[in-house]
């Protein structure tokens, strides 16, 4: 049976409803087809194809002509873990002490939930659009960045764009996130000479090497920070050398490090500083240093308009006027900042991925509240740059 | 067929041809016994067990009363690696270009050939014996340690000792050893808080405290070395942390080291020192140290009559005055040193443990001769300490 759709909680329940573990479809976009078909938009669920990676189904709806002020999101979830673990089946979306649980419950089907209501509260509110993946959590290859290429294609223009990823860290009205970091990996090897350690002269241990270039990498910081960012911060995820035999000097040593990185960096530039620090510890040619896959620089929807509007919204219904952060991990706001502006807001992230996800079924209304109002404030402004 | 026990050569072809890799006997301690009864030992050859390690034969033989002078040595051998890949069968004794090939050849049949042919040579030399194990190579649990208890409770007495391994880094007559480096090893674990990299600041990464125990240990020498003792020496043996994934702080850090060590440490005060560099690096109670079971300290037995005489017998030989060091691995030298003096002197360790050991037929007869000298100076001295 399909929901009130001015109803974010029976909406949100439907949703927790569908198991669309990314990147099962899982009847989440069917139901969103059948929710907002009747309330005038032109719905589109164009599937998406990679080699190495399965096919993805998205959803693309609109309502009205011109520049459309968009909700994106996303309808798949992350695993459940144990289900057995979960207080309530992580797919039953049951409400006990005024908390509705189940994957996805603040990340993001209950956001996506309130975008509905919104838009079915505001009939009148148009040109509006829904940019809806179901490849978010997963490798993200056959989401939002080819939705937007497709829209685009199309003809399609947007004004602004309201993701709605559980920006909040303790409370409804915390945080708007207004950018992200990028994300920079690679990874290090040493080569030695291996030998006995009774004899360490006919060999060459890679872990002092190993030792001055983790040095190298930690003790200086990137940057620091902006007033909107961060500083740049680097992790080292893993480190490996030796095989645990007490007398043998090993033969190689490696490393892997992550870097979230703020604007004053882009990945070419942090690459040569990297590239810069090591050479300086260890000497040039005496490591291998290989990239992964660059993900996305780190970007910045400069606090004006569109951040106002959203800010005023939220402070309208919760009283509190959220901060502007660019704080945590990434998301697909990557993709849509080549589009036009975007900021984020959703609910509470606190037990997002987590066993025992919840909302309380009290911000699911409030949200939805602030979806309106932004929604309505948008509504008819050809450009929020 | 039993060889000519004057003849170094056919001895140790005889002995390779016995397939003794430990903790097999192979037949090579009933070899000796056969070539030792004639030439007027008595010998024993007693097993020794310990729960957790294979049952060990060793070999025990006196000629003469009271205080013999002892050779020391082992007939086991290491595992021949690819059989295949050796020029001639590593159990072959085939001679080629004036050199005999097999496993053992230096390290230490050959020179145990030696030092029967010096006994088989010089009927009157008495008292002498023979401490030969089969674990030497192994986990010298059921050998030379176990032996020697045994032989004191027998009341055998021992003027002093000289052990066959291969001390020669280029040539006969290059060192003569007079103690050997102590060994400690430990493992240490640094305990941090698992977390995304997006947010560090919920997470403890424990590679910086890795890092900084890992250049406490290693930045610093331990000691300067002695007149006769190379600088104690550490070498991180094993690096291990977190799993491999990009965008998780690991929970935890590992490494492991070994540290050769001269007689400025025992295992206690070294112990202590490691201790105190780990506290001051990362913070008493930041990290977990445990120890591998010791294995015996660093010891000397100091430039004086033994080693005189070692050296006298091998200057007249080789025509060159060895040097006295200390340097390498160890050697069941560490055990024997609490009964008698001992000074080791053998092959030349070049190809030891590895494909295609092989030793100059010129040289098992250069060393037998030295033996034959020490012997015969060693003979009715009640003392070389």
């Amino acid at each position: 049976m399909t929901p009130d759709p001015r109803d974010p909680v029976a909406v949100a329940q439907a949703l927790i409803a569908c198991e669309s573990v990314t990147p099962d479809e899982g009847g989440a976009l069917a139901l969103l087809e059948r929710l907002l078909t009747p309330l005038g938009f032109s719905v589109e669920r164009p599937v998406f194809s990679a080699s190495g990676t399965p096919d993805v189904e998205n959803l693309y709806a609109r309502r009205g002509e011109g520049a459309a002020f968009v909700f994106a999101g996303h309808t798949d979830v992350v695993p459940t873990g144990d289900a057995a673990g979960w207080r309530h089946g992580p797919f039953s979306g049951a409400i006990e002490n005024g908390e509705l649980h189940g994957r996805g419950a603040v990340d993001m089907k209950g956001a996506v939930a309130c975008m509905v209501a919104a838009v079915a509260r505001r009939p009148e509110a148009a040109p509006v659009a829904f940019l809806i993946t179901g490849d978010e959590e997963g490798p993200a290859v056959n989401g939002t960045a080819k939705l937007l290429e497709w829209a685009a294609s199309r003809g399609e223009r947007f004004s602004a764009c309201l993701l709605g990823e559980p920006t909040n860290p303790e409370a409804l009205g915390d945080e708007i996130k207004v950018g992200r970091r990028g994300s920079l990996s690679g990874t290090v090897t040493i080569r030695g000479v291996q030998g006995h350690v009774a004899y360490p002269h006919r060999a060459d241990n890679p872990v002092r090497k190993l030792q001055k270039a983790l040095a190298a990498l930690m003790d200086e910081p990137l940057d620091q920070g902006t007033d909107v960012f961060q500083p740049s911060n680097l992790e080292v995820v893993s480190v490996e050398a030796g095989a645990g035999a007490f007398n043998v000097i090993p033969s190689e040593a490696r490393f892997a490090f992550n870097i979230r990185y703020n604007d004053r960096h882009d990945a070419d530039t942090l690459s040569a500083l990297i590239v810069e620090r090591l050479d300086r510890a260890v000497g040039e040619g005496a490591y291998q240093l290989v990239f992964e896959p660059r993900t996305g620089d780190a970007f910045l929807t400069p606090p004006g308009p569109l951040s106002d509007l959203v800010a005023d919204a939220v402070e309208a219904e919760t009283g509190r006027r959220p901060a502007l952060t660019t704080s945590g991990g990434t998301s697909d706001a990557r993709f849509i900042k080549s589009y036009c502006p975007v900021v984020e807001f959703g609910l509470v992230g606190q037990t997002m991925h987590q066993i025992d996800e919840r909302v309380a079924v009290a911000d699911l209304e409030t949200l939805t509240r602030i979806y309106e109002r932004a929604l309505v404030a948008a509504t008819g402004q050809a450009s929020l740059q």
